[in-house]
Order: C-alpha cells, then sequence, then structure tokens
C-alpha cells in the first residue's frame, strides 16, 4: 500500500491554475505563494493588560505619582514625563520613555487622582514586544500550506485581504452498478429483489467538497462496456480527475478495467489493503499528467474505488484525498497515526494490511466494531478512526497499535 | 472554566425550528428526529466475491459440477439445481439452496465448462448476510447527532434523500476596538501609529460556518457605550447569539458589560482559564433562553470573547463550540482530550488553567510554541493543538500530558 500510495502520487502534477480569493472564502484552500509580512505585529510596543505605564527608576515604595496622560488602544502617546504615570489600556502603545506597566490590581488610586504601586515593578514587565508574533519580512504562511481558520486570521493580521490560492480541482464522479438505485427513486418498500441504494456517491460527493472540489456528479453509469467508455470520454475533456465506485473487481461483469485501457492507460491495479483491495489508476485520454502544463484539455486522471461503502470510503481517506491534496499544491498530505492501546483482540492476521474500525472508550483505548465487513456502513459510522494493522499481524488486547483519528482525514 | 461550561450550557435550549435538508446537504448538520430503517442492509444474502455459489453438500474433491445458472448483482436468481454451480458475481443475490460461495481464485474452470473447487469449502463462506449492516426497524441515526459523510451514506443507504435537522443558527458577530483596521481598508505602509488589523473577525467568522452557523458580519463597532448599545440592540431582534471579540476587560475603554447590562443581563464575566479569561455570557433583550420556545423575538444570547487574538480563538473552540452544538440540539459536545507526552518543561506554574499551544513530533510526544502569549497567532497556526494544563502544575519533559488535538475541535 505504501508503494501504491507513493506511485499514485509521483503522478501527480500540481495544477497550474491560481486564483484570488478573498481572505474569508479562503478556508480550506491551498496557498499558490508564500504570504509575507509587511510590517511588525504587533507593530509598536503595547501593553498586555490595563493598568498604568511607568518609569521604573522613579517608583519609590508607598509614594503616589500623578497621571500626566492617557493611552488608550488606536491612540499615540508622548513621552511619559518624569515622576509620573500614564493611564494605559491593554494594546494602547507605549508612552515612550515608559519602560513596564503595572496591572492596575496592583494599584492604588488616592482621592486627589495620585496612583501608588502596590506591588514591586520588574523592568519591561507586561510590555509586548513589537514584532513578538511576526516580524516584518517573516514568511508567515508557505506556498502549498492549506488554509485554517487559525491561518486566514494570522493573513488578516498583516494586512491581506485576498490571497493567491490553486484553483479547485473538478472532480467527475460516477458509480456503476446494475443493482443501484437513487434514494428518493424509489421507495424502500418498493425496492426489486437484489437492489440496493447507492450510498457511495452522498460520502463520496460529501468528502470531495471538504477537500475543496468541485464535483460533477454523473450518477449511476450502467454495467457494460460502451456506456462505461461513453461516460469515461466525456467525464475526460474537463475534469482534472475521474472517480468511480465499483467495476473494478475481477469478475466479468467489472468493465471499467478494459474501459481505461481502451481511452488511456491503468497504472495501477490492486492494493494490499483490507478493505480496498479492488482500487485502480490511470489516465484516460491521451498524453499523461506528467506531460507538464495544464492537462485538462488532454485527459483526466482516473482513480477507481471498490464498490463496497466500507472499502470505498477507506481508500478515499488513504489514497485519494493524498491525491488531491497534492493536486492542489499542498506540501502535506500524508496522514499521522499515533499510538494508542488495543482493548480488544484479534487472532486471525490478514495477510494484507488491515485497517479496522475502532473507536476510543473513555480512557482512551481502542474498541472494536464487531463487523469487519467491507459493506457494513454502520462500522464507519460507529467508529472515530482507524487502526493501521501490518499483514500478518494478530492484536491481543493491550497491545500498542498505529490509530488514525478520521477528525485527521476527514477535512 | 468546568464551573462556567456548565452554567453556560445550561442556559441553552436547543431551537426548535427543524427543515427538509437534501442528504447532499446535510453535512455537519444536526438531526432533528431518529432515522430508522424501512428495510434491510443488505436486502438478501449476498456473495462478497466473484466466484461460484455451491451446496456444500454436493461438493466431492477433484470434481467438477456445471454451471446451471449466472447470478449478476441487481438480478434475482433461481433455486439452485443439486450437483450443480452458479457463477456469482460480488454482491449478487445468493441463489435459493445455495450455502456457500468459493472465490473464483480458488475455482478451474475446464474445457466443457464445468467447474472444479480446488479449495476446502465451510458452510456459509463468503456469504454476507441479510442485515448484517442495518436490520428493519432499527435507528440507525438518532436525534442529536451530528451528520458527517460516512453517516450521509448510511442514511442513503436506506433509502432516505431527505433528513429532518435544526435551523441554523443565525449568529451576529462584531468586534470592537478603535485600534482595528479592516484588511484591505488600509494598506500596512499607510497604517496609523497604534492601529492593528482586525485578525479575530476572519478566524471567528470561519469558525462559526465550519459550525454551520449563518453569520450576520456587523464589522467593528467604535469603542463607546452608545454604538455599544445599538449595535446589540440592532443584532438582537433577529439573532440567537451575538458574539463579539474585545471591549470585555476591567479597562473603563471597555463597553460592552455595561451595555449588556443595560439591554438585559449578564450571568457570567471572566473564566479562570489562560488564555481567555475576559470572557462573559449574557442575555440581550427582554426575557431569557429558559423562557422556552423560539426566543429569537424576545432577544439573543450573548457572548463576549476576549480580543486578543489567541485567547478568543481558544475560548471559542473550547466554550463556544459546545454553546453552538447545544443551540442545534447535539447530544455530544465536549472536547475530547487525549494523553501525550511532553516534550518540553514548564517551571511557572500558573494559578488558571492553561491551554498551551503544542505540535506533535515524529514520534508523537508534543513540542510548546516558545511564546505562549495571548496575542501571538502564530503560535496556533504552528500548532496542532492545546495542551490542557491544570492550575497550579508544572510540567516536564517526558510528563504525561492531556491533549487537545485541533482537529477534533475545529469542525
Amino acid at each position: 500500500m505504501d508503494d501504491a500510495l507513493a506511485e499514485l502520487l509521483a503522478h501527480v502534477v500540481s495544477l497550474p491554475d491560481h486564483e484570488q480569493v478573498c481572505v474569508l472564502d479562503a478556508d480550506g484552500r491551498v496557498l499558490a505563494q508564500d504570504v509575507v509580512s509587511a510590517l511588525q505585529v504587533p507593530p509598536q510596543d503595547n501593553s498586555a493588560v490595563d493598568g498604568y505605564a511607568v518609569r521604573c527608576a522613579d517608583l519609590v515604595a508607598g509614594v503616589a505619582l500623578p497621571v500626566s496622560q492617557r493611552l488608550a488602544a488606536g491612540s499615540s502617546g508622548q513621552s511619559l514625563k518624569a515622576m509620573t504615570l500614564a493611564r494605559i489600556f491593554t494594546g494602547a502603545s507605549i508612552a515612550p520613555d515608559a519602560d513596564a506597566v503595572v496591572m492596575q490590581e496592583n494599584c492604588t488610586v488616592q482621592d486627589d487622582g495620585a496612583v501608588r504601586v502596590d506591588a514591586p515593578v520588574q523592568l519591561g514587565q507586561n510590555i509586548r514586544l513589537s514584532g513578538e508574533d511576526v516580524t516584518k519580512g517573516a514568511v508567515i504562511l508557505s506556498k502549498g500550506e492549506r488554509l485554517t481558520p487559525a491561518s486566514l486570521g494570522l493573513a488578516a493580521s498583516i494586512g491581506m485581504h485576498v490571497l493567491s490560492v490553486v484553483r479547485r480541482p473538478r472532480v467527475a464522479l460516477f458509480s456503476t452498478g446494475d443493482e443501484l438505485v437513487m434514494p428518493g427513486d424509489v421507495a424502500p418498500q418498493d425496492m426489486p429483489p437484489g437492489a440496493i441504494y447507492n450510498s457511495n456517491r452522498f460520502f463520496l460527493q460529501t468528502l470531495l467538497k471538504r477537500l475543496g472540489c468541485e464535483v460533477t456528479d454523473l450518477g449511476i453509469v450502467p454495467d457494460n462496456c460502451a456506456a462505461t467508455i461513453a461516460a469515461l470520454r466525456a467525464a475526460s475533456q474537463n475534469h482534472d480527475l475521474i472517480l468511480t465506485s465499483g467495476g473494478v473487481s475481477v469478475g466479468e461483469e467489472d468493465h471499467i478495467k478494459s474501459a481505461v485501457q481502451a481511452l488511456g492507460h491503468l497504472d495501477l491495479w490492486q492494493v494490499a489493503m483490507k478493505p480496498g483491495k479492488p482500487f485502480a489508476y490511470g489516465w484516460v485520454g491521451q498524453g499523461s499528467a506528467l506531460a507538464g502544463g495544464d492537462t485538462s484539455e488532454a485527459g483526466a486522471h482516473f482513480i477507481g474505488l471498490p464498490g463496497n461503502p466500507v472499502s470505498s470510503f477507506v481508500t478515499f481517506l488513504l489514497l485519494v484525498r493524498p491525491f488531491l491534496l497534492k493536486l492542489q499544491g499542498g506540501h502535506t498530505f500524508a496522514h499521522q497515526s499515533i499510538a494508542a492501546q488495543a482493548n480488544f483482540t484479534r487472532t486471525r492476521a490478514d495477510k494484507r494490511r488491515e485497517f479496522l474500525r475502532v473507536r476510543r472508550n473513555a480512557t482512551g483505548a481502542l474498541e472494536l466494531f464487531p463487523n469487519q465487513g467491507s459493506g457494513v456502513l454502520t462500522s464507519v459510522v460507529w467508529g472515530d478512526g482507524l487502526v493501521d494493522n501490518p499483514a500478518g499481524q494478530t492484536i491481543k488486547s493491550g497491545d500498542v497499535v498505529r490509530f488514525i483519528p478520521f477528525a485527521e482525514v476527514l477535512s
């Protein structure tokens, strides 16, 4: 599976088209260029508290000093006169010559308005230095970084209101399978024998949108070669990726493989993972992704996911997500797994690397969903992550295993 | 802080208005009623593999049997004749009287078309039983559950195309502070002394949207009592929550407290956490949230966040997020922290509970951002979570601490 992921990523050249978007609309997008600060944050030394700016050398225990000026946030002050204090509020620039700020809770205001400092004062205390957050000229966010609420705030803090990001990937999505029925088209009580509802479409479209993609949903394509070829050819004209589910197994009812080969080439076929073995990657159309430049004219990447919902879901998170992040120019895309303790036993080792649906209990140990079948979508809804279990490995209760929280890979 | 959170949540009654949304548009929404299945998933016993359906009793080692029918997904078969096999594909319903499926990799097709089974066969093998994922009548998703890509897929798998969810909270957002300038309004080189860009607006609006809120952005309100009262009064007419940042400290430049008290009441004022102490909760308008029914006519909840960006960000995640999830009728809203090892030392204990910005290193241990100042937004962008450190506690390298990954609380 690691080889498959490496091979998959080796075929991706990030999209060359950039666009300017408002900072408020840039959540989840990937930066197309470094963001460099034209100023210091904070711009001036300023107060961390509400209180009094002082000249430390002037303070004598028990002696009150008059207040010579008032410094509110947004105003600019004058030099602090000797033997006086300045009233100051959080965020206000420090008056020149003041060298500490005393919290108002540590001061007493006398009847005559003079203020006595009641606590020891250290040079520089409660002063936030100019540039302690961002220095002028610093790269605060770098090309390839995926924007988050916090990074949008940071970009705003240096005055950015638009950012240059890579354009959204255009993804064509379809399912294959004559047994599939769209929810809403047929009521549960009217479902013919053997028919099942298409569930993959719903989570795949949602996952694609969370990753910033524009999705064209082509619905369900009939299980025959001509229809599959027609759908692939049409989708390859104006999409970066064609994503399918179903039709990539070894049976003769599976037409995706031959259809992709008829129109382009298949580079990956089956991955040693469970669930998820019937995974395919290729190219539909002339040329290949590695020809360079904007390849959207020449064809589209093709990824075929298994039809079983759990297989489809898991391969999306572990293989398609990194692919789409790299396509957008992202510089990190591999998931991070963390060590956690198993609170279950799995005595049968599988020859494939397994991704087990588990849930953290109150102590942080992992519980196993009882039915790990690849058709049991309930396991994914119930779980809050996957155990990444190496091929050939059994697990006993108390073992430390590798855990991939869904929260880390669902957006 | 735990008391503050409990108090805050005690004031929330979930919104009584429900709406029907398409499954494809329901990501992140909270279910207003249980989802009950009208069918079994899978509907019939079916094959987990491509291969041959058999009657186990008929199999004799080395003896090939003729193929009497072909079962593709979506078709329905007839009873399997004695001493024959049925060609079958993944997902296809099992023929009546067949009691196992053999993978095609374990079979040999002879020249005459008869098929020999080359491996031992167990009763029931490779058959997925009807209802193994969902049984008819089961509650597959319950009221108060927040929808995810997987749960949307599960809802689709039982034929749902619309779901009943709680309506989106309407949130009015504004910042106070005469020092604030909107990015885009003034270029960095033209910023007057003491002025800073408003960064809170950007991450707060983005975080609110991630939580499914409709946001009315009222911009920056001037630092005076009349303007603050006018803004609060207007916002209270048609919003569920008024969220502000800044103006809730103790200084006389802070007008939020008195303005809220003039129009309604303040129930919470300052929380023993760092960063985040100047946090406020109250009600603007007549009555209170607990009067029951739709309260949007009578007034709005008020939450005042600190003006410092890190304080604002952290209090949003730890206090506002649970509030908004409960407002939408969510049944889980507290964050989950996990045990992790500190790879840093913090010798000065704080009298408040601290939330330190940290990042996991390659071994899973936590590194501390060097500047934990509440104005240093870089710490949040750099970090991938918070250490929840109890009041009065020092930390030495190797200690096990409580870690809150941002991924768990950012959506």
